[in-house]
């Protein structure tokens, strides 16, 4: 059945193994010991992928990776906190509403969509500013796909003895971010990416010495942390109905991730996937938003060709007939699509999306897939 | 392969159809043609079976029963409003909770476990706090299964002005809910409880009217039912990433609710199973906590037996080795156990299950199944 459906190169939900689909066919009693093991497992192998085992707890969290990136920031900004995000697209301006919404005060370091925030600068507004408590970051900025310098951003925050929060979403599992080497009191991601589940689940690996201060916290109780962490360790069970065939399948897909070598084999396979993608594009004459240096494996943003032939939704149409979805929406400021390269894709899937685009390229006759932005300009 | 797995007698996650976990075979692109139609699909059946055409909406929402409960309850009860809780289990009790932990004013209206609120009394209180602006009611309490008189607690409610939440997760799709009956604000379900879908995702059906003032109250980004309508309208789309797999199960068990005849046939079919088990454990001795006209045919709550020869433990554990999962967990205040009559399930599983607690009693030569209450305060 899967065979026909088209190839997903979006940042999620994400074409998945048949594998980790067929895991959902199964019911699970939520409080039945079988249904238990699963979800330790996935707790140990997701402390593990962090380099956190003795320090760090998982937690997973019912619904979207927003629900967790909300759970987190709820838990572990207490109310008389503050905190400085740092935001270079719609995923930490999303932080920032968070914040609004659940009235915790907050300030906004932000930059352009294809600039990484300075490390410096982060150094000079925490020195500046006592009264923040913690930072958080985007790892990777699903908006333009740019990776944002969480390393050295961990240690300017650390130096000035503050705490960091990290949005690792479309990273965690490909790029790296071991907690030995990077200090963090939270990290937020979802089963629908670089792991490669099918979403309806978050979770945040913590420091559990940071974790632990976090009682009362929360402005939600169903996105309560610290309330969900302690309720797992007391009865090994969730608080409220974990979504069990989505666990199941992460359950799988946590296992497939391991045999493929974990983050170093996950991640090789993304930046050959992505490396293919964008020489193929711009052998087309495409542009991509971001220099190399800034991107991430993860998703291509591209500039929108100046040829007036070119037409997004009839692309994005034609793309899909062939068998290749990419991704509909636009968050960048830029006239850009994207298209994603993770997922249980490989060079294949890659090459056949290419051709897809040659084709539906000549179809339409589009000849310049340049921006061309000063003919753009002067047509304005 | 779901054949070998235990049967779940459970208030859910439940056992779902192989029709319904099938639909999980497939990846969705979440803002893809195909996805957008079927969410469009189950959203109409929601308003449909509510007889909600062309008043009411229904709005999904990520996570859990409780996830939606609380959505519920952020978004409708505003910052300065102040709701009035009718609680006889844990599930009442837990609004009280989410009321606590997200600064809404509230008060609670207690019965004990096997006792319904009174719509008298419920006319009394609204008389004497004008300040109280919403009540909430649990339609079957799933503590004990207790049936609660949500239409003439409604119209209490309505007679005085005020508007009614109502949680009718383990009884929406198989007892009567008519909007056109019974005045509500907004009800709250999810996917896994009479619908028999997967667990996941949970929706609200709102008074459209009702919503609409709702802009703004919400005390989560996540949790906002307000901004989750206006942008599903908007955009046909979902805010944040979607249960995509999940959504697809649910779609199929609307397909599968409407071919067995609706609530009619849905509920018809649990009355019989139900019906079934307690004359079955009745015929054995056991006894159940609520009588017969307080008894929802949802789940069943039954007192432990008071022969020493019983032990909850090893009673479940021989079930679930003969192929019968039932509830692991007692919430009541008195001592019992309880086994759910819901699902994908029929005569023939409830008889199995009816055979396996014949066979356990009489491996651990347990006789007595009457709760022998006196017998039981003489020993104390």
């Amino acid at each position: 059945m899967t065979a026909r459906v088209p190839y997903l190169l979006t940042p999620g939900p994400l074409t998945t193994s048949d594998e980790t689909k067929r895991a959902m066919l199964r019911d699970w009693g939520s409080r039945d010991t079988d249904f238990i093991a699963l979800n330790r497992g996935v707790r140990e192998r997701l402390v593990a992928l962090a380099g956190g085992a003795g320090t760090h707890v998982a937690v997973p969290i019912q619904g979207s990776g927003t629900f967790a990136v909300e759970a987190m920031l709820g838990t572990f900004v207490q109310r008389g906190g503050k905190l400085l995000i740092l935001a270079n697209g719609a995923y930490g301006r999303r932080m920032a509403q968070m914040c609004r919404v659940s009235g915790r005060a907050h300030v906004v370091y932000e930059t352009a969509e294809d600039v990484p925030p300075s490390p410096a600068e982060v150094s000079r507004r925490l020195a500046a500013d006592p009264a923040i408590t913690h930072v958080a970051i985007v790892y990777c900025e699903t908006t333009s796909g740019i990776l944002n310098p969480v390393a050295e951003v961990a240690a300017a925050v650390a130096k000035h003895g503050r705490r960091l929060l990290i949005d690792a979403m479309s990273a965690f599992g490909a790029l790296p971010l071991d907690a030995r080497e990077v200090r963090f009191d939270a990290v937020a991601a979802s089963a629908n990416k670089c792991i490669e589940g099918v979403p309806g689940v978050g979770f945040v690996i913590a420091r559990e010495a940071a974790l632990a201060e976090c009682e009362g916290n929360a402005h939600s109780l169903s996105l309560d942390l610290h309330d969900q962490w302690r309720a797992m360790e007391r009865t090994k069970q969730w608080r409220f109905t974990p979504p069990t065939h989505v666990l199941a399948a992460f359950a799988a897909a946590l296992e497939q991730h391991e045999a493929e070598g974990g983050v170093a084999g996950r991640g090789a396979r993304y930046r050959r996937n992505c490396k293919i993608l964008i020489d193929g594009l711009r052998a087309l004459g495409f542009e991509t938003l971001l220099p190399d240096q800034l991107q991430a494996p993860i998703i291509v943003t591209i500039h929108t060709p100046a040829d007036p032939r070119f037409h997004f939704e009839r692309f994005y149409d034609s793309l899909r007939e062939k068998g290749y979805v990419i991704y509909p929406g636009k968050l960048t400021v830029a006239d850009t699509f994207r298209i994603g390269c993770i997922g249980a894709l490989g060079e294949a899937e890659m090459r056949g999306a290419l051709e897809a685009i040659r084709r539906t390229l000549r179809e339409f006759g589009v000849t310049e897939c340049g921006r061309a932005s000063a003919a753009r300009a002067a047509s304005a």
